[in-house]
């Protein structure tokens, strides 16, 4: 076996395929400029459930089931599902595990889960110790923005670099090498990056200097120009986050001018009332499993980069004084054929 | 490649060494019967610090240098670093990786975390992605029980059935096969189990489930029979789970004996007070950095089999009288040669 890694880059020797991907997304995501490529939309927030919590996780089920369907793939013949979410203790992963009912690990890497889960998809099965590996990865608008920062009943004044948590499921089921046209080449494993911003009301600004670092490895460990990539995506830096990683790699040397977009500056436009954006594990999630997957899978994207950015940060960790550690990996997506 | 999965279990074609671990615990943990096990046992549990999550924060990361240390791997030569804690967005453990400056998957499966961690450190060396992977998982009394209960200061009385979250963290390095004598031979993991519990005051009647279905698993996936193992160990069942499981393991015909018991129930005495027994990540994770290494290390046990259980609940599932979903991940470590 060659070796598959260099610096924090693995490189897959038989890249692993995204089989299916679905995404599940609230009324407000339905209603932007990516409204068409989501799997489906939901009417209401709460999808008639009893808890905020209750209709995401539901989301979260219906997201995985469909994307299982769309690969083809039997309940049966999942080896592992991989998510996490916002909520303490990933609550709805660990609710919609039971209903999936296989081999679970659950993971935290605030928004930049869904990379975290596809570059552990990809290790499983690449190293031949799974077939198919369901994942998923989650926010809710109304889940998240209690437990954070105030319930939206509230209706507080939002700062102008505040983003808007998206309500919005990615999920994708990761199986064999040649079993499907879209393919996971490469991740790039990010390093905790905290430059010492303490407010979580801007969390763009905390989260670019752990996507500068982390794309700037990229290209570094692949020894790759950025024109390699049709399209190179961060998380959801947003408004404030997005020009600030522009900065930061113009400063390392890296210029990935219009081909560097922002799965956060994607998601609304700017009629729709969010100031800075859209945030959340479900934003990149959503914008992965619906926009980026079906242009890849028909041909109009050869190879992107998908690096969701995380803030590692907790309400009780803010209120502590302390400051916000951020974490971003990269994922490449390429078409084969 | 010969196939590695049978049902839930993987079997490492060359089983990944666990090259070094260590247990960094609190004053009473240290005061119990395994303290002569700890490599290091706190004279307080807020280590000088301004609060208790950055006291938490110092634990893990004096267990992963010591850890380091121990497997004669530098801090330049480790690939990844996993982990996890039971805090709100694991903050103690993203806290940590921020200091040790490496590659970083957060993982979240409560007081599972550390077996986890060992199957997917395991997955990334057998499978060719990694050298070294450090891994971890902490818990710390007073930062969980503010969290999850009441503050400790508050002095609440404690049910029968109630646990005691250890202050202790379990670190390991984890690196290629044959560099150790102490290796990571097979991991089953588990699914979500959830018998309908509502009551998080008592986890160990929660959890109990989860390790019965995941032991059984285990046996019906390898073929083998209790006595393959010299101890079996579940995570922290406790003195209201342990028997529970047991009996859960008779009705499907497994017995396990004498060699059954509970990393909950040794690492406190009757005398501490712990009502029902120890809880937490830290706690599986202590024995097995402390107890179980070493005396595998030392060849007093041959094959041991590490199940730690974990409870997915948060307090605002429980307010929301949600059940408490389970999982429990089985590891075998066995002595080489």
């Amino acid at each position: 076996m060659t070796t598959k890694k260099n610096g924090q880059t693995i490189g897959f020797s038989n890249p692993p395929a995204v089989l299916g991907a679905a995404a599940v997304v609230g009324p407000k995501e339905g209603a932007g400029p990516l409204a068409g490529w989501f799997d489906v939309v939901k009417a209401d927030r709460l999808l008639g459930m009893k808890s905020w919590e209750q209709a995401e996780t539901k989301m979260v089920e219906e997201a995985v089931n469909l994307a299982l369907a769309k690969a083809k793939v039997r309940h049966q013949d999942v080896d592992f599902f991989l998510g996490g979410d916002l909520l303490n203790q990933i609550v709805v992963t660990s609710f919609a595990a039971r209903t999936l009912d296989v081999p679970f690990f659950g993971l935290y890497g605030a928004c930049a889960t869904v990379a975290e889960a596809l570059a552990l998809a990809a290790v499983l099965v690449d190293g031949g110790f799974a077939v198919n590996v369901a994942l998923a990865s989650s926010s809710h608008h109304d889940t998240a923005e209690r437990q954070y920062r105030f319930p939206a009943e509230f209706g507080i004044q939002r700062p102008v670099t505040a983003q808007w948590t998206a309500t919005a499921v990615g999920a994708a089921v990761v199986g064999p090498h040649g079993k499907g046209k879209v393919q996971v080449t490469h991740v790039t494993v990010g390093r905790v990056v905290d430059y010492g911003q303490k407010d979580p009301m801007d969390l763009g600004a905390a989260m670019a200097p752990a996507a500068a670092d982390t794309i700037a490895r990229h290209f570094e460990d692949t020894g790759r120009d950025p024109e390699a990539y049709d399209l190179i995506l961060s998380g959801d830096l947003a408004a404030v986050g997005h020009p600030l990683c522009v900065e930061l790699l113009e400063r390392k040397g890296l210029r990935l001018d219009n081909r560097f977009v922002d799965c956060g500056l994607m998601l609304y436009d700017d009629t729709q009332e969010p100031v800075a954006g859209a945030s959340g594990c479900g934003c990149s999630a959503s914008v992965f499993a619906g926009y980026l997957f079906k242009n890849l899978e028909q041909g109009r994207f050869k190879r992107v980069l998908l690096v969701p950015t995380g803030a590692l940060h907790s309400p009780t960790s803010c209120q502590q004084g302390e400051s916000i550690p951020c974490v971003a990996h990269a994922v490449v997506l390429e078409r084969s054929g």
